[in-house]
């Protein structure tokens, strides 16, 4: 296959200490050596081997910034072709600068995911690895950061390879059977064929029950704090950022106002929503009426609503509470260092099985009690990898889901009385959906659609 | 001098590619092997090499991030001491793992500009080299950066030693003349002392008279459009950054709403203030009205006043008038494709001297005259750094100007008849101004303050 060479600027746009310029491909030595000066021609040192010397603008014999260079020659690179990394000092003007000059001496710009879609192209990694990646680097807590490294190191990928091997020995029993129906080494018999299906079936069961769990560790619990003016959810969202460790990500480019903020309550990453519009103003439900509040919920994982233990309950409290009970939620009722006034009873009736507990944020009561309630309603722990193989993308939850239907097609059609040359078909296509999830048979287009999700430059 | 290990993110904070944490000091290369795992230790590799490997939790034997790490020993490398880069896929969550694993196992983390300190401190760069570092990160324009890099480069420093040589060897004939009286090697005749330090003074002269230039260089000019509503006042922004290469930067951590543009209008630096509100509500003026009008426009270094070529002048426009002629002004007349109802002359007479051009944005008419303009204002074109040496930080201003003043005054008092050993001092005063521009005899206290300014990771 013919490939060209391919430059982008692989950190983070910004200011700071160093900034990296990646190059892939068979000419990425002679470019970067054209623009160039060191001690020795780059063309000239051992591989993985680093370089002190200038950038320079050929055409000018102009410095343009002073460089780290690393050589690294194939096959032992991120691409498994030559690759070249220029670190600059960290800012914006020499860094682009050095770019325009590697495109002008014979790279092209490479597109978003394109270092990574030929580590997959040249066979290093495979397509579940290789979206692992991309997981990793949008990883919000130590957990998605662990999923997704262990997909990336291949965990996923060998139960899919382990899976499909068995379908296919299953498929070359039929085959002998379905088509030397004389031949007597092994009858693949109906009721074997039905109990091997049914041992997949589980194993893909077993598979699309982590995805649950896996999209939370990817995604984290999507978490509103609701509540009146004043009964205290700043307090509350400051307890859980305080208290754990916070990150804190404006979304560059996109909408300013967004800001999301992750935490890791013992081992369960909180994703808390619109925090900047409940610090700022302090009454999301009077700022944005019942109605959009409704909205806001829609896309939660988890409401918390907070009732002022001081207060009577109003009827805006009221609406609040039968509007949580159609989500997963937990009701906080705070202050309680202050006299009572609130109708527990009437808010128990209310909430019917939702989780309630007393806090005084104030005097940091009841926020152990309040994490408690978390562990036990998402089930989750620390990540033990150990022992789990957890599938957190929804393309694979999609094509794991197919793989299944169509394994259970297979377990129906042998009870219905089906000739196996039939039954035979939806095996296949349980192969080839497991295929596409680490990237066999899939199309040209899918594979472009997948890798231009990526950020440039990886 | 006891030095300690030091750890920091240096890259931009998000989600990238790459992303690296470098480490410097004695410890460097043990520390990072604490939590490296790869075919070799760390301790056994070569210098300048970079390795295939994982960072993991010694703690719990988990794996953390799949990366690459450069050894980099002693005395070859940015600090003068020995470095390790640790190049992690570029998430927040794995980088910062990374680095709390590094300050578990006995780095520290690293003070703003603390790598480029210690490269100061062992004596790799002088400090006017050091604080180009950060006004190569910083460089919005290709002009700014060069000037930046040839500072770095020791261009400056050189100059400065030259200068202080000179004050050294008058000071060495002085304090003959002045200890031995009766020596006759060579009499410094008052005459003599005169001519050389007029010769200093022209030179120091010369170099503050880059100054302005080399602020501009730096800071770009501060730029902003003035003009009533759809005058075309985003016509001109978006003909001034799409005919040039701009950059937009949204400052992280300051206030949201600033949006910079930089744009290279043949060679000079524009600096487009406020951009976002011209873009976003097209009436600058009726939004925060002509009093704070006022304010934005002292800080800028040029104004662009722009009128209606087929309206009729009003009050409005008048007002904006005689405001423009406070400041370095061009004023624009927009809209030449049709018929002409604004009085040329009534215009020609508030504005003076300020030169006026006239533009159909639209059909792309007269940008050109605006450039010529501009290059004429401002005296600039493509930097030359082969025949100049330009000062632009401030406090390296403030030091030559004072050096300055001093040799100023040794003429004053030999004019005046002043004995030579009172006119030594201030040559010494001269010789230790020029001193602290490249970090001789500089306090400790303002060490620290000029690299607190630096960003993490430099």
């Amino acid at each position: 296959m013919e490939t060209d060479t391919i430059a982008a600027i692989s950190t983070p746009v910004g200011e700071g200490g160093i900034s990296v310029i990646r190059i892939s491909g068979p000419e990425a030595v002679p470019v970067a050596d054209r623009i160039y000066r060191g001690k020795k021609s780059l063309k000239d040192v051992p591989t993985h081997t680093v370089h002190y010397g200038h950038i320079v603008d050929p055409a000018f014999n102009e410095p343009v910034d002073e460089v780290l260079v690393t050589v690294m020659r194939k096959p032992r690179t991120f691409t498994r072709e030559d690759v070249v990394e220029i670190s600059c000092h960290g800012g914006i003007v020499p860094v682009q600068k050095t770019l325009e000059l590697l495109l002008d001496h014979g790279a092209r710009l490479a597109e978003p995911g394109e270092f990574t879609k030929r580590a997959f192209l040249n066979g290093r990694i495979d397509l579940s690895q290789a979206e692992a990646v991309m997981d990793l680097i949008r990883a919000k807590t130590d957990s998605a950061a662990k999923v997704a490294l262990s997909q990336h190191e291949g965990r996923l990928s060998r139960l899919i390879h382990r899976l499909r091997n068995e379908i296919l020995e299953i498929l070359a029993h039929l085959a002998v059977n379905v088509d030397y129906p004389e031949y007597d080494a092994e009858q693949m018999t109906a009721q074997l064929l039905r109990e091997r299906s049914g041992h997949i079936a589980r194993e893909l069961e077993r598979l699309l029950e982590t995805a649950r769990q896996g999209k939370i560790y990817r995604e984290g619990i999507k978490t509103v704090i609701v509540g009146r003016p004043n009964v205290g959810k700043s307090s509350l969202m400051n307890a859980l950022t305080h208290e754990n460790k916070a990150i804190v990500t404006e979304i560059p480019g996109t909408t300013r106002d967004v800001i999301e903020e992750y935490v890791n309550v013992r081992g369960i990453p909180l994703h808390l929503l619109d925090t900047a519009g409940i610090r700022e103003t302090e009454d999301i439900i009077e700022r944005i009426g019942v109605e959009r509040s409704h909205q806001a919920l829609a896309q939660a994982d988890l409401v918390l609503l907070l009732l002022n233990y001081a207060e009577p309950l109003i009827d805006a409290d009221r609406d609040l509470l039968s509007l949580v009970r159609k989500y997963t939620s937990i009701v906080i009722v705070n202050k309680t260092d202050l006299p009572r006034r609130i109708n527990l009873e009437e808010v128990r009736r209310l909430i019917g099985e939702i989780p309630m507990i007393m806090t005084s944020l104030k005097k940091e009561q009841g926020i152990d009690e309040l994490e408690d309630t978390l562990v036990s309603l998402f089930q989750l722990g620390k990540v033990e990898l150990a022992d789990e193989t957890y599938v957190s993308n929804v393309r694979h939850i999609h094509l794991i889901r197919k793989a299944l239907e169509s394994v259970r097609e297979v377990i129906r059609g042998i009870d219905a009385g089906v000739p196996l040359d039939m039954v035979e078909i939806d095996l296949k296509n349980a192969w080839e959906s497991l295929g596409e999830v680490i990237g066999e048979a899939v199309s040209e287009d899918l594979i472009d659609q997948i890798f231009s999700q990526f950020c440039l430059g990886k």
